[in-house]
């Protein structure tokens, strides 16, 4: 197996020869910024490394690694238009750099493409399983997104609904990727399934280890500014716990009648450290790693293969300061 | 051969019926909003009245036609948030009564169904060939979306352009609707090709007979208020051609230094009466009613049901007073 960079060197050689066509520039020139973002390509790099370990060339399954991040890149634009999000990656947002008619469009156009690349290189047999799976995970990743727009109004959300949430949200789609991977090397379906697992699971890590930075990250190397969750009263794992256990009510009050921005961070952390909730949700996060991990076994691939794996679950999720 | 309103009522059942899960209701109440809108249902009809003639069931092709009337509803709930307009057909537009990011979103899931949708009840040997050809006109119908925002801002839009930019967003799609009911009723691909043919140009007569209809249509029966086009300087083959040839200069002040509404409208209309216009771009529809109607030759279907398909060219294209 490669590493993760030469991985997504591959795959970043993929994209960039993406045949876009010419004309209309106005359609192809925004699809191409979006996807020109120097992300990290899990997803892609997931597919290809699944392939790999599985006895094919990487190199079969790189047209469903490219339609997975043109997919996932497709949710980040249209999810920016939706929140009015102006900055992505330390770049202006598609909308905010080609306005929105053109960002709602070139999306859609993404979401397509997606849908075609996905498709090629897969034999007869294997097309309608690749587009089942492709087709199902977009579905469910839609209702991700509206659950958790239904959940910015509500002050009820369990933690069963949201962790449902962003198993839909975040975690599927990692888990589609991983069974991609298995689909075109050939694998049977209790392989591609197990690899499906090992993708959900670590979604699932990767999504509350994310929510758990916004609080606690290391400021200089986040990215983001520290608090933002706090600030938009944004319904994660850490204030659904707080909300449901803070018998003094202070947490409901920052939401009702909010201090100012830097007194609410500092007293929903109070409570979230008195809860004792840094801890217990790393507790959260490290199981999810170990139920990853375990889906491995049923994977029948080499001991040495697994390591990248188990490897890459560890680096996505131990970030947290 | 069924009668159109009868191939409505198939359609209409089988969209009512569309298998939408119950939850989350914020993304499928759009949905089923956006296509319980009474339209015309020409793409499915077409897809369906085809698919017949070549001596299969219309149920054969019963998913495409659904699907092709999902994309198409698509299409036209994003293209409204685009366009920011406020109603469609006589209603709050979606994005109105949802909010725009539940149009986005939900839209977006339309479009996923599309595909799925598509795909269903096609033998592995026809599946390719369905989603080929849907993937490649959604494509195309993006690039006429983007080429007409392009002319908003332009004034140097030739015809060839103009008649290049309503195939794409318009006709392409009606021609793929009658290739559907083709290759699912198991024709070759020459009577496929020609069922395409059929489609794009009645397409293409349609789309030129809205434009006239926008300026010369009855205010009792053409549903918007007649006009709109010249108000909003929209580039259609009237006020093209009308700038390419008005020798007085009064199209072009009037875009550049409008008159009132009213006076702009009278203003404008006169050179069009001036130029013959009216007259000539019904001539321009006639060609592509007989092209359409000659495309049937290559069919090979009968005589009779010959009929169904040069009546429903006439009738989608005599609606102007």
């Amino acid at each position: 197996m490669l590493t993760y960079n030469r991985y997504v060197e591959l795959i970043n050689d993929a994209l960039h020869s993406f045949p876009y066509p010419a004309q209309p520039r106005g359609l192809y020139e925004p699809i191409s910024y979006a996807i020109d973002c120097g992300g990290k390509r899990l997803r892609p790099v997931l597919a290809l490394s699944v392939c790999e370990s599985l006895g094919a060339e990487a190199s079969t399954a790189i047209n469903q690694a490219v339609g997975i991040e043109m997919y996932h890149n497709f949710t980040l634009l249209h999810d920016d238009v939706m929140d009015r999000a102006e900055v992505r990656r330390g770049r202006p947002a598609v909308h905010v750099k080609y306005g929105e008619a053109s960002a709602i469009l070139s999306g859609d156009a993404m979401l397509t493409l997606a849908g075609i690349t996905m498709g090629k290189g897969c034999t007869e047999t294997l097309l309608p399983r690749v587009l089942h799976l492709f087709n199902t995970t977009a579905m469910e990743v839609y209702e991700g997104q509206q659950y958790d727009m239904d959940f910015e109004s509500r002050m009820d959300v369990t933690i069963d609904e949201y962790l449902d949430m962003i198993r839909l949200k975040t975690s599927v789609l990692l888990g589609c990727a991983c069974k991609l991977g298995a689909i075109m090397a050939g694998a049977d379906e209790d392989v591609c399934d197990a690899f499906y697992r090992y993708g959900e699971k670590l979604g699932m890590a990767f999504q509350l280890r994310d929510d758990l930075l916004d609080t606690y990250g290391d400021p200089a190397t986040f990215g983001k500014e520290i608090g933002g969750d706090i600030c938009n009263d944004k319904k994660t794992w850490l204030l659904i716990t707080a909300l449901s256990e803070d018998t003094t009510g202070e947490v409901k009050r920052e939401i009702t009648a909010p201090s100012d921005k830097t007194q609410k961070i500092a007293n929903v952390k109070k409570v979230y450290d008195r809860l004792n909730l840094p801890e217990r949700c790393s507790l959260l996060i490290d199981c999810y790693i170990s139920e990853a991990i375990d889906a491995l076994e049923r994977t029948g691939i080499s001991e040495k293969d697994k390591e990248f794996f188990t490897s890459l679950a560890h680096k996505s999720t131990t970030r947290v300061s």
